[in-house]
């Protein structure tokens, strides 16, 4: 059986996403021996978004859309890098970049998936929908969770206040208002510990 | 507002299950930098059911469901550790150290979530439905691919010939009878490029 050029062109791209294995985020993970990777960040949000969906604020979610959301959003930083949250500079640029990555990366895929891949990708980016605004809810969640286990390692690293950190999080509450409280317990509990400066 | 019980166990669990990012398999990344993880594993697995499920033999197949299985099929490895397929000793005593680690860490979650994950486990293990079968065509694709990549790598470190190979493979048929022919290709594909001995 001779292979088609459709299942080429999959095979294509599922062995460049690899490179998604060697991106860094800033992050540590929980046990503080490494810098976290974007393909293991994504894997954690993807198995979140299974337990904690129930506190989406739509009931009616697509949960197969949140996990492929996740599980996709960080391909592009394969070309774009990975962009820091409090970084201005590198945040007026990343739109463009990832852009560009995203055209690049997907148009791997025969082009029904490529079309697939890149909706998906700008639905996250866009946090219009509720898919997207809860699965924006787990990419803030999973650092803050890492953050608070490994000394505030992110936040001391680069002298980050609480102030900073709740105003990130606001937008947690379009897509969870339970998450959100637990986030503000959670940075409120860091405080008390010492591990994030008021 | 104070945090539910349930809330507080399903963090717990998410937490835990970061130790799945320092559980190394016997593959390398495609890059050869460095032995491959649990997590971003599952998370390849993943995306290349996303990717490739219109090759599954059964058209119905329910891809949230095979994507779960493999979010947490190697989850029991933080306690039982990665065996590898090779190792006959190893895969001895494996199925009563996987199903306790099993229900120590889904057991973490709230009733009905532990019993859901595990039954998603336990459908992956027994290969008798649709998707558990796809889940381990995913399951067995990745290395291969890694391999094949990588000069090799785990094949001549363990002087596993194409013969094993090809066994070890056997059971994708009953997943995917496309993706069967395409591994056939590929290990015929190694051995002519001298990284499989015959």
């Amino acid at each position: 059986m001779s292979i088609s050029d459709k299942l080429v062109k999959q095979i294509e791209f599922i062995k460049e996403i690899d490179k998604l294995k060697t991106i860094c985020r800033q992050s540590v993970i929980a046990d503080g021996s490494r810098e976290e990777n974007d393909a293991e960040h994504s894997w954690h949000l993807a198995v979140m978004a299974m337990v904690l969906h129930e506190y989406a604020n739509d009931p009616q979610l697509d949960l197969l859309k949140v996990i492929k959301m996740v599980l996709i959003h960080d391909i592009v930083e394969i070309d774009a890098g990975d962009t820091f949250i409090y970084d201005v500079e590198g945040n007026s640029s990343k739109l463009e970049r990832e852009e560009k990555a995203a055209r690049r990366i997907f148009g791997i895929l025969p082009k029904e998936q490529e079309e697939e891949f890149l909706s998906l990708w700008r639905e996250f980016e866009a946090q219009q929908t509720a898919e997207a605004k809860f699965a924006a809810v787990m990419d803030r969640l999973e650092p803050l969770l890492l953050n608070s286990l490994t000394k505030g390692h992110t936040w001391n690293k680069y002298g980050i206040k609480s102030n900073s950190v709740l105003e990130k999080n606001l937008h947690v509450k379009e897509g969870s208002v339970e998450i959100w409280h637990y986030i503000n317990d959670l940075i409120e509990d860091c405080i008390e510990k010492g591990i994030l400066e008021r």
